[in-house]
C-alpha cells in the first residue's frame, strides 16, 4: 500500500470505535427510519461490511466489483434509498476526518480532504453507481418478462 | 441569501467561463463517451441546466423537486450512468474550488470545503437520489404491467 493509504490503515485500526460512533450519529440523525428498517446488530453489520469494502485490496479487480455489487443488492433489499446511503457514508467520512485531523493545521486538513477524495471517494462512487445499476438491471429483466 | 451563498453568487457571475472550462475538462477526461452520446451544444445545455439547479431559490420547495426530477429524467433518457454524472459534477466542484481559493490560505480553503458541503452537496445528493428514484419508479410501473 502507498503512503496515502494511511486513511485506510487508520480506519482498519480504529474500526470498532468508528463503527460505534457512526451508529450513534446515525441514530441521532434519523432515529425513526433506522430503527424501523433494521435492528442495531443488523445496522452494525452493514457498517462493518462497508468498512470491509474500504479496506479491501482492489488490485483483485473482478472480485471487488462482485463485492460492491452484493453489498448494494443487500441495501436495495433492505429498502435503503440512495439518499439515505449517501447520508450514512458522508457521516462516516466526517467522523474519520474529525478524528484524524482534529489537532492538525488547516494545511494538513486540506491534504486529508484530497487524500480522502483520491482513496475513498472512488469506492463510494462505485457503490452508488452499482446501486443505480442494480435497479437498471432489474428494469431490463422486467422488460424481458413484459 | 446568507453570506455562505458566496459560492453560488460566484458560480452565477462566472457561469460562462466555468461552463467552458468544465466542458474542456470533461472532453479530455472522457472524450469518446461524451461525443458518442451528445453534441457539444447539447452538452453545454446540460451543464447550464445543472448550474440553473444550483442557483435556483430552494425556498420554493415543491418546484425544486420537480426541477431536479425533470433534469434527472433527461439524463436517464440520454443514457448517462450515475457514475458518469458523479464524475461530471465532481469535476465542476474542483474547477470552482481552484478558481475561488487559488490565492487563499489553507484555512480559507477548508472553509470553502465546508461551505461547499453545506450549500452545494445537498443539491447534488438530491440529484443523485432523484436519478435512482426515477429508476425505481420505472420498476414499480413495470411491475403493474407484469
Amino acid at each position: 500500500m502507498g503512503e496515502s493509504n494511511y486513511i485506510i490503515q487508520y480506519i482498519q485500526k480504529n474500526r470498532e470505535h468508528l463503527v460505534n460512533e457512526w451508529i450513534d450519529k446515525l441514530n441521532n440523525l434519523n432515529e425513526k427510519n433506522i430503527s424501523n428498517i433494521i435492528s442495531d446488530q443488523g445496522f452494525a453489520n452493514i457498517c462493518n461490511e462497508y468498512i470491509n469494502l474500504l479496506i479491501y485490496d482492489y488490485n483483485k479487480e473482478e472480485n471487488a466489483k462482485n463485492r460492491i455489487s452484493s453489498f448494494t443488492q443487500k441495501l436495495i433489499q433492505l429498502g435503503w434509498t440512495l439518499s439515505f446511503i449517501m447520508d450514512c457514508i458522508t457521516e462516516f467520512g466526517k467522523i474519520v476526518f474529525f478524528h484524524m485531523t482534529k489537532d492538525d493545521s488547516e494545511k494538513k486538513q486540506m491534504e486529508f480532504v484530497w487524500d480522502y477524495d483520491k482513496w475513498i471517494s472512488p469506492i463510494n462512487n462505485k457503490l452508488f453507481s452499482q446501486y443505480a445499476a442494480s435497479w437498471q438491471k432489474t428494469i431490463s429483466l422486467q422488460k424481458i418478462a413484459l
